[in-house]
């Protein structure tokens, strides 16, 4: 399962509607017979690629797969189907599908008379694909927020200037995990205001082969030279308001994984919709002690009901002056009781 | 010297005017035949306990030496005069003595015919008194500015609530902080509002036996039941609005370490005033959207005058959802070459 893990990891894997899958074919002996890894979207998946590698000696062999085995015909055959056809005489699989369309696969094999065994080290698959195992358990795409603030909690001066808040290092670091998402999201005003291309580059700043989509949230209309309507990747404009609208048209597009950028009003909408998952804070240490703050206003009036995260993540990047720091975390359910918990030191 | 450097160190030595010293006293044959260490102020300086300990075996040693041996009268006889006395035949010293008051020990030595040698280890040494150090090369104590702030920079909420922005482990590690400190200095409407008693408390909430000075800066009355009033520590009143003024006031009374603890108002003025030497902030992982800032008015209106710091230290405290983190900071000169160099990438 550990090898079957490493297949899906593969570095390249385009992100897409599809998760990433690994599969190993082993003899009885415990020797490897072939293996494969699904490559996207329209590609074959793990199980028919390490099958077609295999061709006859797949008869018998115990197959190891990351995901459980699919059981709908996609663009590609139903792998169980597959799996059962080419004689496989057991079947071990880390996570069950979350897919309602697909799952089922199990139960097709072992109504085949195939051995199946689950759960093998479940947790670190269902990590490969944490946005696309939480976008079809929930039924919308998972949300990571991020955001660049001054130590002060401001995106900009006064005067509007925001460039550079981040330092390089972090900037770098912002467009590996933009790479990581299908989609780049952002409010009409940061495009109107800021004319970002959100496209992603390499640390040598040429752009990927495979841009996420992006999309720009807001009603009005915008003028079309701005950079995010050019040819470098395609464009969405979701005229909502209502993030949980946005979402959902993005999700019926196979997005699973939104990398929203802001700005602060955008940000604050997904926040008070309890629609973000993930938040990713690039802290860069200079004071402003005026300007624009990171995120708009929440509607919070007092500190009980502040929205609280937990910490996942403390990464330092760069080096000396360029030292900024990233924060990972994830928003938690208010506690009642943390109140009183506090109030024992003053 | 590493053994004077631990004797210097030694855990409970109270902070005051005077510098952490060790001193170790070595026979031909490298072999101790005694130590000392300066256990704060009014009590023996490390060259007096280690000559005390040593008695008539002191007669040929070399005296190894974190600190500069002194050369005045104060409230114990120069140390220089003392090793001379004691028939000492070298004299090794890490760090040269900053107090033009003090200086000039090694001087005499020589004068009287001491081997003398000086820097080994002085970077280490130096660390260990840094802001005694500091203070006694700029004539004004070194100033630590602490604040907490919510991951979006506001110090507290609309309505003026705060209790608790920091979790516990933040607010035990400030604790730590605050004793390693000679003043805690607020400003006086943080006395009006939060009522801050201004202690320093163990991980147990009870109070050390050796308070440092509280500073409470501004024109106005306050009440004099407020706690930073009570006896549980000294309190001195700055009546004044210019930072180098209070700083000049502590120095005289001897303090070399001031920890500013905000508010947001006279940490702004202490940072306008090119007077803040180390900045630790304590970020919670918490929005609020609005409410007040984390630090004042700075004068600041576009991002290329922004108030440039590195980071030296980033630590996590605390675990799940208590985790907060330390970001220790030194305001760094503007880089007139900053713009440009980032201009790379957009
Ligand atoms: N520090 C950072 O990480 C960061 C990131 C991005 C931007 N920024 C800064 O943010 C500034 C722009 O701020 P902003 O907050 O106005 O930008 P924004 O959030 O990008 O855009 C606001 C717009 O989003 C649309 N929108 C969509 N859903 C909404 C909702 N539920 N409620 C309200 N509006 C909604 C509205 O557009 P319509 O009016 O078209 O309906 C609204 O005017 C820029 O100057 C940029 O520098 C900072
Ligand atoms: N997040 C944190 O770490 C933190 C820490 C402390 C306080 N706070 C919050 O800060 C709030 C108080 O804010 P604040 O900024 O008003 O408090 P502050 O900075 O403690 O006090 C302001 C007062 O300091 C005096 N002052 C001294 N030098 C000054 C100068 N150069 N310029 C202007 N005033 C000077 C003035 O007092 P006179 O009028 O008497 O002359 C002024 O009114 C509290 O509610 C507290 O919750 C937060």
């Amino acid at each position: 399962m550990r090898r079957a893990l490493e297949l899906a990891a593969s570095p390249g894997v385009p992100l897409g509607p599809n998760p990433r899958v690994g599969c190993v074919l082993l003899a009885a002996d415990g020797s490897e017979v072939a293996e494969g890894f699904h490559r996207g979207a329209g590609t074959p998946h793990a199980e028919a690629a390490a099958l077609a590698e295999a061709g006859e000696a797949a008869r018998g062999t115990t197959a190891v797969v990351t995901l459980e085995p699919c059981n709908h015909t996609g663009r590609t055959g139903p792998c169980a189907e597959a799996l059962i056809k080419a004689g496989v005489a057991r079947v071990v699989f880390a996570q069950p599908d979350p897919n309602p369309v697909a799952a089922g696969g199990a139960e097709a094999l072992r109504a085949a008379g195939i051995a199946v065994e689950m759960g093998l080290l479940e947790r670190e698959a269902r990590q490969l694909n944490r946005a696309w195992t939480f976008a079809l358990e929930h039924g919308r795409p998972f949300v990571t927020w991020k955001f660049a603030t001054t130590l002060d909690g401001r995106s900009a001066a006064t005067d509007g200037s925001s460039r550079w808040v981040s330092s390089r290092p972090a900037r770098v670091d912002t467009h590996r995990l933009r790479g990581q998402c299908d989609v780049m999201m952002v409010g009409s005003s940061t495009v109107a205001i800021d004319d970002p291309e959100l496209t992603v580059r390499d640390e040598y700043d040429l752009p990927l082969a495979h841009q996420p989509l992006r999309a720009v949230v807001g009603l009005r209309e915008l003028p079309e030279d701005k950079r995010v309507f050019n040819d470098r990747a395609e464009t969405v404009r979701l005229r909502t308001h209502d993030p949980r609208a946005a979402l959902a048209e993005l999700f019926s597009l196979g997005k699973r994984h939104v990398f929203l950028e802001g700005g602060p009003t955008l940000a604050a909408a997904f926040l008070r919709a309890g629609l973000v998952d993930e938040v990713v804070a690039y802290v860069a240490p200079m004071l402003l002690g005026a300007g624009a703050a990171a995120v708009g206003d929440l509607g919070i009036t007092t500190i009980g009901d502040a929205l609280h995260l937990q910490i996942t993540d403390v990464t330092p990047l760069g080096n000396g002056p360029e030292t900024n720091v990233r924060l990972t975390m994830r928003p938690i359910q208010a506690d009642p009781d943390r109140h009183h918990r506090n109030e024992e030191t003053a």
